[in-house]
């Protein structure tokens, strides 16, 4: 899960904090991030129709502000969706009280929430809570600790990834974390990530990367195949290392990609590994279809079989329902060239079962890690998806009745 | 569960039969349904791009014998697929003794298989029983029972439904039965389902009434959204109640397809109801959607979501996830606009919670029946689709390793 965070070496001007502010019944649950200057901000948001409040609020924000933000401010607890009129006031009134403590504008605001849906928020504990926050912030590695475990819900742990690259000559930082266990615990939904960094770039091109770093991270990681109404990832890049400005193309803009993707990456994968109930991390592999969208359907409707999922859990080297599932995936192939590996045992070949050892195969894919390799030998295309195995305790934590 | 078999009446003029050939450890596993004479029949198979050789030997004959059928021959205990050039052999083999020992024509013959995939079928098994099981096909409610249990796996109850409709002043009979749970045993997959009956319908007449009747049954169900590959449903029309012929429009043509209709929609949900695992049967209707289509998508993505399934298993009245599944489903909506009602508890109104009394929605949504109902007030599309709750038995069942 990445270096300790003692040793990361924190984004140069970015402050920290957090409180307990009554919205869970124990324990942090209010956070701020803050930099000290205007910084550049992506965001991607839930694609669900149905959106929470605090999404409506900092979509209006980032198209208000021109994509330069001030902080976020991430309460969990209660997702504040569909809470209709009273959850957008609610939404505003934070980023409205943040903004008077810290003497910015409404607009610089970010604002996210995570925890029940179809409650009403609590809005008067978190302004209550507002002016102590924000004057407690503070550019140390605890407060940032304390920040992943104040956004967690049902995360069992909390999750953060640090990496660094060379613009110029010198180093810029990036630190990101990430709460978010599939979707839920009855009623809670929601993935939430943020990153800094005091590399100094544009909105677009901020934006450019932050859209192809997901694609091969949070964009390919399925737990239960659930969108969520309150999913957020947002990147603030201040600029604080001093370094030029890191425009949409050209080498500095790749050597800040590849950190941006591999922070991305790890926070992603760190979030499939906590998957309600999850045992071990899948990553499947689809390779030589006629396109990458092809290999991507294919690889998608394999990492949400539940049957292959099942399967998974109790580490039965059931091929057949690979193979099932991507001839349901709506994509042509010939499935007499399929050729399927789990966990490094050929169980196909040419469509044609292939003999192999049960036993070994079994204890191979009782590992935490478990590859699935599937080439359908008929093109260039290919694709690759991290899911999780589904087990009775994704169950039990999702069908127990809220008493 | 329909009425007892005793008081059904067997269409006239088909025999049934089966045998214990060995191919499961225990009991039946070949059944065989005769028809007099050649019946117009007409099928519907997996639309898995990965077939069972079966189906490709099954789909063969139906073109060569212009859509006439003499018998289906069935056997459990091996689906016969990923299996090869062999695999049609075997099948094709099969066709042909059985046509030899009833003394009609190859192409007459239908063949299925369900079981465990990508194991060599031994044919031979099914070879030997072939004389005797052609020999001892009998016109009984009792031999018709012993057929449905034939074909069972990993069911836990044999499935069937008869109906009866008047054409011309005569009664005609239909009777079907059906196997599938959900799909799947470890490498067990498929649902099969056989209705005959002794009106006397044209091919392209049966056809179109079996396209009809199967939108509003089997294509309205899902367990767990996976196909199986070797999924066929089947219908034989021999006319011998002597009435006159269906066409396919008119007052017949009405009646017969109601008749068809009510068979598929029992047989349709008795699969559900044995789901693997499953504790309930979960009817979701959605209204006032824009379209049709539209309304289809959004039932099946909430029948399909793992969150609103394993909540349905604890009784859990958690319409957040409905209307978050609803939003996820790619269809345009107001969610502003959204009704919920859970076991006829109105929980969501114009997209807002509305008060209720937990325990009493908790007591009803634990019966064996729930209905959910969804209004999107925006229009007139609707769909309604069945599907069962997703338990910690159906994770039992399914990652349990094959030793």
């Amino acid at each position: 899960m990445g270096p300790s965070l003692a040793a990361a070496v924190l984004p140069k001007g970015f402050r920290f904090a957090c409180r307990a502010c009554g919205l869970k019944k124990h324990g942090l649950d209010l956070g701020l991030i803050v930099s000290e200057t205007p910084a550049s901000a992506a965001c991607v948001f839930t694609t669900n129709l149905v959106k929470a409040a605090p999404i409506v609020i900092s979509q209006q924000h980032l198209l208000r502000s021109a994509g330069k933000m001030r902080a976020i401010i991430v309460n969990s607890g209660n997702a504040n969706c569909v809470t209709g009129a009273a959850g957008l006031v609610a939404s505003n009134q934070t980023a409205a009280a943040l903004a008077r403590a810290m003497n910015c504008r409404t607009e610089q605001i970010l604002v996210c929430s995570t925890g029940v849906i179809g409650l009403p928020l609590r809005v008067e504990r978190i302004l209550r809570a507002i002016p102590k926050l924000a004057a407690e912030v503070a550019a140390a590695s605890r407060s940032f600790e304390q920040f992943t475990r104040a956004i967690m819900t049902t995360d069992t742990r909390p999750k953060w990834a640090a990496a660094s690259c060379f613009v110029d000559g010198k180093r810029v930082h990036l630190l990101g974390c990430a709460k978010g266990a599939g979707m839920i615990h009855p009623q809670m939904a929601t993935m939430l990530s943020f990153i800094v960094t005091d590399a100094a770039v544009s909105p677009p091109a901020l934006r450019r990367a932050l859209r192809e770093a997901v694609a091969g991270s949070f964009n390919a990681i399925t737990v239960d195949g659930d969108t969520s109404t309150n999913d957020t990832l947002a990147v603030l890049a201040n600029g604080a290392s001093g370094t030029r400005n890191i425009r949409p193309a050209g080498a500095d803009y790749r050597k800040f990609l590849a950190a941006l993707g591999s922070v991305c990456r790890s926070l992603a994968l760190q979030i499939v590994a906590d998957g309600e109930g999850a045992h071990r991390v899948v990553e499947i592999e689809v390779r030589g279809a006629a396109s990458d969208r092809g290999a991507d359907a294919i690889a998608r409707t394999i990492a949400n079989s539940p049957l292959v999922k099942t399967a998974l859990a109790g580490g039965d080297p059931n091929w057949g329902r690979i193979l099932a599932a991507a001839g349901r995936a709506g994509v042509r192939f010939d499935p007499d060239r399929a050729e399927i590996r789990m966990a490094g045992v050929t169980m196909c070949r040419s469509g044609r079962p292939v003999p192999f050892d049960e036993k070994t195969a079994h204890r191979k894919l009782l590992a935490k890690e478990v590859p699935i390799a599937v080439n359908l030998h008929g093109g260039r295309g290919s694709a690759r998806i991290w899911t999780c195995d589904f087990t009775g305790d994704y169950v039990r934590i999702n069908a127990s009745y809220r008493s």
